[in-house]
């Protein structure tokens, strides 16, 4: 029998991070080390992830250099098309998982030229739901909203449309083919998150791109200077 | 101490179904109890799920009767669109979860008509991975692929192009604006699940609606004959 008049000390510890979240920490100081502004890119399937990739590497060449981290559940037809124009690149497969963690970015940025990079960007797996539950150890998160998905999206997964630093509305070269309401959508999404900048690009035209690129290239200079 | 002379029988249960699949039996079993047909259709966030509901309703009217489960999310605009014609339907929101389970569907069938109705669809929530592993009690897994998605998502989401009965191929309206190949997606698709059914449709003009509601109807009246 235990002597119930001395007091056990049992340890208590607090504040627990959950294991993605405590790498997700690890990943982030290893990127302000070599301060590397890192973005968190999601998006529907067929949004344009991989599209405004190539447009912002192209439209920003001579002043940063990015590298790409690609997510998908199976295949490498994403990386591949950002290798062919000789950017520093790595594919991640999940498997199934519907959404990229930490340990698989950590993994992959060990195949990354660190020193020579200013931004990653990382693609994440084709989902509006389950990656934003997921630190990856990224500066900033931003989620692109194509045209063609219909200006109701933001009532039906608002925990991205709340989550994120940025919104891409891309593909506004089919605007004049469907019913599609700009400014409600900005009205709805700003009523939501009031701090989320909204860009309206078409990786396909090229519009509205500049001052996409402008903003994060603004992003990555004050994260060279933090 | 144990006897250990003695064989002691220790029951073995074999063929464990996981607490979905029981369930989704349950489901499966009531519905074929009303000879209902019954259909899962997924696909991404904006791809025409409830348009083509609503056009399927339209061009059935006077054949079948058709009620609705709506999964979401969050809100219930899809429920309101469908409602709005006089068809039943329910609203489910998953509140985070990002696909519909058995369990949510048996409570939202028990709030349909089920006596009165031919045809259940059941609109999963928006997302090319995770409804693919949990059966509903459906007859029919069917996948919307709309074209501004683009010709390679069988690469990236193998699982629920392979998974499908059917791919309904929507938004075929757009082709002129898009860079988008018919025939290789249908050859590529065709590779990986050989007995697919591929129908092409636009939801806005009505294209190719005919064709899908013939074959859905030849479903349900298969079904009313077993």
């Amino acid at each position: 029998m235990r002597d119930m008049g001395k007091t056990t000390q049992v340890p208590v510890v607090q504040g627990i991070l959950s294991a993605n979240d405590e790498i997700a920490l690890q990943n982030q100081a290893l990127l302000r080390q070599h301060r590397i502004l890192t973005v968190n890119l999601m998006a529907s399937p067929g949004a344009g992830k991989t599209s405004l990739i190539l447009r912002s590497i192209e439209a920003l060449r001579t002043r940063l250099r990015i590298g790409v981290v690609e997510g998908d559940i199976a295949s490498s037809v994403d990386a591949d098309r950002v290798a062919a124009g000789g950017t520093a690149v790595v594919q991640i497969n999940t498997g199934g998982q519907c959404h990229l963690d930490a340990p698989m970015v950590r993994r992959a940025l060990a195949t990354l030229p660190l020193p020579e990079l200013d931004v990653i960007i990382i693609e994440n797996v084709g989902n509006l739901i389950c990656p934003v539950d997921f630190h990856l150890g990224e500066d900033l998160n931003v989620m692109i909203a194509s045209v063609p998905e219909g200006d109701d999206k933001p009532y039906k997964y608002p925990g991205i449309f709340t989550a994120v630093d940025a919104i891409v509305i891309n593909k506004v070269d089919l605007l004049p083919y469907l019913r599609f309401d700009m400014q409600a959508l900005r009205k709805l999404v700003l009523g939501m998150n009031p701090d989320v900048r909204v860009f309206a690009v078409s990786c396909e035209s090229g519009a509205g791109i500049e001052e996409w690129t402008q903003w994060l290239e603004q992003q990555a200079t004050t994260k060279r200077q933090a």
